[in-house]
């Protein structure tokens, strides 16, 4: 039997809502360290265990997850890496970070999204900053707010390498909190990146008074249409039918408290995108993605129909009667193998 | 180009809210005639376009639907055949339908359940009791009020020939009905027998206050566990990701309508399973699939978890907190190769 090992330190880069709650189940199997921007909130959550800017007043984190300021200081002790930033500042944490990083260490992002731009995953930006560190994905149906609350939730851990899945998964469990593993990078990554586009489709539907079928439906060729792509650029079409893709979309669907459903039925409203955009103090991904998928689908050669419509919508005058419209007026082929909606 | 060929004459067998909606959209579309048990309701569907008891006097039939009750005459001018008739009926009406049933007449269930007894799929006693007409399945999430009130909705034909599955689906169409085709049989009809099983195990968790993640989680890996089973018995995984899956669960677990999530919120507030089945004068097929697929599981040797624990519930005197205190007890593996929940 192998000897005790020292327990990993696991260091979350980022102050919000989310990378808060993982840092919350981190620290309660083992060492972890949280990097937040803000002295403020490193003082709160390491004297009254609460990150109220982010989670309210009622969430009590637990009291072994220490904070800090101090970039260095985190990067020094890091063990594990768990990338809580968003998009649009990983690629500059990562390259902070470089400087500091012991090698090997393994990098799990936290971020559904691509990197405007360039269009990449962020497993790709560690790939390009980091050599040779591991870089995965932890990514599931998680409202941020009802895993701190403490509801039951799971997510899966995307690494190329599987044993490394396996033990790094144990890190991000509790009692409430199930990771499941999986290689997939590439589809956990796109699922997430792809399923705020769909949301979006079906607040969109909720304002023109669609049906509990109608819904389904749009859910059920919403993770057709994913797979199809996330195929094609090399992912597993398991994994859309699973935590991250169909799982994540049913949240991002149903939830009221969805960004990207919001945005779609404030469009069902006749509102303008830069009108929705504004009126809302938190980013709503589907708005970017719906633009990359166009380019995907045209650098795969690929028949995009619901993103299409959503594009249509947001970039290019068409309102939401329009995109229903447009889908009704497919033709339903077969159902796996149909290249249309 | 092949002259114009004379439009087939479908026949619904069964009067009762799908049965009638189908025949409805058929009867969009060309020559339908719909054979019901009373002549009453053979009267009212005639003469006032309409089965009250069944659809309300709202929704108004149209008027190119006839009906009989007569079910010879039914028979005699089949060219197809849409099953609308319970599980427990299916058999009785094959056999009084294989004495004057022209040759090579497709058959199309619209039944999502098993033959208690045998547990066979209603295509299995197409074979046995009509050998050699083509049989299949319509399924997909379809609340039949939301379709005969005109909601947009989708389903998917599954028949083990593709161009007949082509041909057929292009009856089962019209401009808010999307008929996709595809060739599992077997998948599309255990995902039907199979869904109502996890829509009770959700009901379940609705009357212990699960959220939202709580939902998708249960719902992904019902995917997940339906999947698993439906492919050891010869099913294409594909098809529980698509509209008779993942679609039809969707709809099960969502809608207020939904027997069998009534059943499992019936069950969460400790009501016995006997009291419950006496308040409903529907019958919830998911109380009967239950055991029927622990039988499976052992069949094939597949643990089956959600399964087990409404199994227990219904059949073994658990709670609901049993059950999600059972399935909380699963250590998370591999996404999609793990055995547990």
């Amino acid at each position: 039997m192998a000897p005790a090992q020292r327990e990993p330190n696991v260091v979350v880069l980022g102050g919000g809502s989310w990378g808060t709650t993982v840092a919350s189940i981190c620290a309660r199997r083992g060492p972890t360290l949280q990097w937040v921007r803000s002295d403020e909130t490193a003082t709160d959550i390491n004297e009254n265990h609460r990150n109220s800017r982010y989670l309210g007043d009622e969430v009590v984190l637990p009291e072994s997850l220490r904070a800090t300021h101090d970039f260095s200081e985190a990067a020094n002790c890091a063990d594990v890496i768990v990338m809580g930033v968003p998009s649009h500042g990983f690629r500059g944490v990562l390259q902070e970070l470089a400087k500091e990083l012991r090698p090997w260490v393994p990098v799990v992002s936290l971020v559904k999204g691509l990197e405007q731009g360039t269009n990449m995953r962020m497993s790709q930006i560690v790939d390009e900053v980091l050599p040779g560190h591991p870089a995965g994905i932890l990514a599931g149906p998680n409202i941020a707010r009802e895993v701190a609350e403490g509801y039951a939730a799971a997510a899966v851990l995307a690494m190329p390498d599987q044993h490394l899945a396996a033990k790094l998964a144990e890190l991000f469990r509790t009692k409430r909190f199930r990771t499941y593993t999986t290689d997939d990078v590439i589809g956990v990554e796109m699922a997430g990146a792809l399923k705020n586009v769909y949301a979006i489709s079906v607040g969109m539907g909720y304002s023109l008074g669609i049906g509990e079928n109608t819904r389904a439906m749009v859910m059920a060729r919403a993770v057709r249409e994913m797979s199809k792509l996330g195929e094609a650029m090399g992912g597993h079409r398991d994994t859309f039918a699973g935590l991250a893709g169909m799982g994540d979309l049913i949240v991002t669907c149903t939830s009221q408290r969805s960004r990207n459903r919001h945005v779609g039925e404030q469009l069902g409203q006749g509102k303008k995108i830069d009108e929705i955009i504004a009126s809302m103090n938190q980013v709503a991904e589907g708005v970017k993605a719906a633009s990359v998928i166009m380019e995907f689908a045209e650098k795969y050669g690929l028949n995009m129909p619901i993103a299409r419509e959503v594009d249509g919508v947001i970039n290019h005058g068409a309102t939401v009667e329009d995109a229903y419209r447009g889908l009704a007026a497919e033709k339903p082929g077969h159902e796996v193998h149909g290249s249309g909606f």
